[in-house]
């Protein structure tokens, strides 16, 4: 096995040299026909080093590539692989191959990870099962599998073994490393363990360490493996295998991979083929028999002894423990970020990915976030292949064309609802030549609830500014990235508790303070982040206001707050007296005042708080 | 065993009678020393007919009792135990016994399930392994245990088991049954198959019908236990038990009843005995640990072939597929409802609580509803004594003392938060007065922020009226409760959709509206359900608001309108004019307008958009 498939870059057979996709099988459209290679990384002689102290050799590694690397070396997308995935993410191994790649959908000529333009690596990671050394390979010692001789394994020593094979390949640095769940374990690990290898990671549905209930289930299906009789300490080659247990630790794992929400519409209490209960143990809901069958189909292509392996790496991944806080193991990363979860994970939440979000931010590197609407739960990073998809190609595009993009590039987003009145009104905003020309170039600038980030866009290509933004919306958040802006996908009103104190020159607060459940407590920590804060709003007071109140005796309606009483997204109303009020409270310098007339910005003069109809504020406080 | 404690209706001794309570032992303060009893109730000769279309007999029942039942014997209460539990709720069977029953918090001289006051009962239900007849009985027909088989039985069966033990013991009616998990479904089973039996039900945590999710984990549970090569087709007695497929269920089972933030709190990352990782598959983290002495203490005092079948009868129960209809279901139950939930639970969630709140209310049924703010999952309803033993305190208290309270008894409540700003509003509101002269005698009236039920209680006092109120805060629907209110807890911008169109005669919204997120939609829903609905709000273009804005240039602050404009709970500003005109636009009769100055009942005659500080409208459409 040991020289198979060495020096092999680019020999791959695909589809991306133009040829039309062959029609037979599954692999229309995709990289077509594809072979995992071998390679021995690690010779007997030279065995490597794990982190639990003990030492491994001979190591193989299966892997598989698509694409063509470029002259310059600069197109490589590792994609790191979970639990039960494999080399094999695109294109199938021969034309009868009715099953592609566990993530065809995603990976092959013009898709999310397009083919076309990237060379993409995946392995199959070390205690694997399907081609790299596990615990089911042969020990040199006793000749015989390692079972449960084998050492524990971490995602370090994954990781290590990956990057080993990457220099094998001649892979000097890589554009992208990109995975799901505990491949996204490993794409955290190499973005700290090697800063300058890596421009740009995804970690996608993943977490910098399992909680207690994830290490419950976990836990849970290893005893149902190692309490199977026919385990047999994993000497069980030749043998009957442990099946039993092992598809009672994949029917558990598997309910943790679904969503409540997507059981219920998916299976709700539907009987197999019956309408009547038939009164024994025989499975009979259609829940019952699907999670059977992913039992039973598993223990066909997967081994007991990588599951114990393999879920005790994730249960010991624990960045925190490793580096004594997440804010330090983040410390020295060089990556640019995109870090995206799912609504209905359960498995490894929202929160979780807001975890790695927060310590990269309270770093001040370049991150960007997106929690993607999907009731998939935490198999939505193999199911919601256009969305993850669309966000893929922006920032895979964004981060490969230096400079990136002025425009959005939301053409692409397929998935994602029409833009909130909000935001409509926050289009037309006329404040943000006026707040452009308030900040000083080079500095460092907060949006919040940036939009599409044009205003950010602007500032960068003017004024050299170094911004970031926070948005809520999906569609601008995708925007955002089009423009490469960081960008993080939140409610202000959730605090900014992850950045320093005066981590930013400006921070930016245009036509959204009105809209605000609680604007006292979100101003006091913009003052918090920021030196400075500028602050637009609609003027309550215009006289337009105050004689339609006082003539009408009707809640107001103008061009500045053009809402009727009942629809209004607005849910506070204030003047410049008002605000001016509430600084002079809080201790709030008032640097600037710029009332503004109407559409045009030319600042009031005469009795502002009259006659302005909307305006800007820039603010400070020393804490 | 037939004749064993037959008749022995309260010959349990315990310390209700005055005794100080023994001091050694766990059971100070409790209902002392009490012993299991044992009834035979269907002999062998004429065997029950199970919902399968089995026939099963004989059946022993083992059950405890605590407090007297009283001479008019309308002080009895049932209570249905869940998967583990058994007949032993309270007190201890020995003065060294160390364990006191599994409801022993609750149920008790002065607690929330008071034994001063009423006479209690559990009993193990069929199919369990703690003295009443299942799986692990002897099968007459072959003198070895049934194993499989036993017969599947149903929530149903259970239940009139339990009827055929009150019988026995000459209950002629139950003050109320309560029970949580599958304990709540034999609640609700009681409530529909024994109408006018049960005075009042108390489902806690509890669901109508299993979701995917749930069956699934029961499913992968009976697996682990089918796979045990000890099952032998549950033949294992005197033999080695499946306790290794037992344990596993159990482990699996103890998750789905801890809340994730719950299992992070208590174990977290935590190792057993170490700083370091052991690099070994022994269980270290301390939530394995904790799992797997789960798992061994449940083998050694419970049975699998009960598990099996209790889960099946959870798994089967579906009011739903029974009835065709959860309105259909609960269409003659003659009791008083109070359903329980628990916010974290996410095994039997709220949601699956508010479908039977919602079929209850659909049927006009006397209903409350309460979702105990708690982090302890659906172990809660063992846990959280203080909160659900006050809620069945009152509850109970009101029940049974015809006519109920006019008090409040809040001073019993010790969970709870301070009252918010809008409630201290609305506690001093005026406007009560006039509504309830607006009111007709003997009329149906649905209070929607109903407060402490003040308004309701004095319209129910004074005009003989039907009313029910929606509340959003525990404390104030435990008032309710008190006062006898059927009270449901929840946030009407969720809607009403459980009520018919037009199932009140009024509907009120007392100084509400402007709270609201979606004012106009929820104005259009209680014109849905009510005849006539009655609002009242305050008046934005009072004349000092209008002055106000017009000479100050702010938002206005009034006695009406006490908060500064970003401290607010009002979200919507509006007049009589804007309401008029919302009205006029959703084709809505204004029956009346009455506005009201300051804080006397005088009408407002004079331009009553600019003298009015208040206003209240009744108002009606025909759908």
């Amino acid at each position: 096995m040991a020289e198979i498939g060495k020096n092999s870059v680019g020999h791959v057979r695909n589809s991306t040299g133009g040829e039309p996709a062959p029609k037979k099988g599954n692999f229309s459209n995709g990289v077509g026909i594809v072979q995992t290679q071998m390679v021995r990384l690690v010779e007997p002689e030279q065995p490597l080093e794990l982190e639990c102290g003990k030492r491994l050799a001979p190591i193989d590694v299966a892997y598989e590539t698509y694409g063509q690397l470029n002259e310059t070396g600069d197109n490589a997308v590792l994609i790191c692989h979970a639990l039960s995935g494999d080399a094999h993410v695109a294109g199938c191994h021969s034309p009868d191959d009715r099953k592609p790649g566990w993530w065809d959908n995603m990976v092959g000529p013009g898709k999310g990870i397009d083919t076309n333009k990237y060379f993409v690596i995946c392995s199959n990671f070390l205690g694997g099962c399907t081609g790299t050394t596990g615990p089911s390979s042969i020990n040199p010692a006793t000749q015989k599998p390692y079972g449960l001789d084998f050492p524990i394994i971490t995602i370090g020593d994954m990781v290590k073994v990956q990057k080993m094979l990457l220099d094998e390949l001649g892979i000097k640095k890589l554009l992208a490393v990109i995975g799901g769940s505990i491949g996204g374990m490993q794409v955290l690990q190499w973005a700290i363990q090697y800063p300058d290898f890596v421009k740009a990671a995804i970690p996608a549905a993943t977490t910098t360490h399992l909680g207690a209930q994830s290490i419950a289930f976990d836990a849970v299906g290893r005893n149902a493996i190692l309490a199977d009789a026919n385990f047999a300490s994993g000497q069980y080659k030749g043998k009957e295998a442990p099946d039993k247990g092992l598809a009672i630790a994949r029917m558990i794992g598997h309910i943790t991979y679904l969503s409540e929400q997507g059981m219920r519409r998916k299976f709700g209490r539907q009987l197999r083929d019956a309408d009547k209960y038939s009164y024994d143990f025989n499975s009979e809901f259609a829940v019952e028999t699907y999670l059977e069958h992913q039992g039973q189909t598993f223990v066909e292509r997967f081994d007991a002894n990588s599951y114990l392996y393999i879920t005790k790496a994730a249960d010991y991944f624990d960045l925190k423990k490793e580096y004594g806080s997440l804010r330090k193991a983040f410390e020295n990363v060089k990556s640019r970020f995109f870090v995206v979860s799912f609504a209905s994970d359960w498995l490894f939440t929202p929160e979780q990915s807001r975890a790695i979000v927060d310590a990269l931010a309270a770093n001040r590197k370049d991150v960007s976030y997106c929690d993607i609407d999907s009731s998939y739960g935490h198999d939505a990073f193999l199911l919601e292949t256009d969305a993850l998809g669309t966000f893929l190609r922006c920032f895979l595009k964004a981060t490969s064309e230096p400079g990136g993009q002025q425009q959005p590039c939301s053409r692409y987003a397929r998935s994602i609802r029409t833009l909130s009145r909000v935001e409509q009104a926050h289009r037309a905003r006329v404040d943000y030549e006026l707040i452009e020309s308030l900040v000083e170039p080079d500095s460092t600038v907060l949006d919040v609830g940036c939009g599409d980030g044009r205003l950010l866009a602007n500032l960068v290509r003017d004024k050299n500014i170094k911004g970031k933004g926070i948005e809520l919306d999906q569609e601008l958040v995708l925007d955002c990235i089009c423009r490469r802006l960081p960008v993080i996908q939140q409610d202000v009103e959730q605090g900014l508790s992850y950045y320093a104190d005066k981590s930013f020159d400006y921070v930016i607060l245009s036509q959204t303070v009105q809209t605000l459940k609680e604007p006292q407590k979100v101003f006091e920590e913009l003052l918090r982040v920021g030196r400075k804060v500028i602050v637009s709003f609609p003027n309550f007071a215009h006289w337009r206001c105050r004689t339609q109140l006082l003539l009408h005796g009707k809640a107001p309606i103008t061009s500045q707050l053009p809402f009727g009483w009942h629809d209004s997204p607005n849910v506070h109303f204030l003047s410049l007296k008002d605000f001016d009020e509430l600084c002079r409270q809080l201790g709030v310098k008032i640097e600037k005042k710029i009332p503004l007339s109407k559409r045009r910005l030319r600042p009031v003069s005469l009795v502002p708080n009259l006659f302005a109809e909307q305006v800007v504020y820039v603010t400070s406080r020393n804490t």
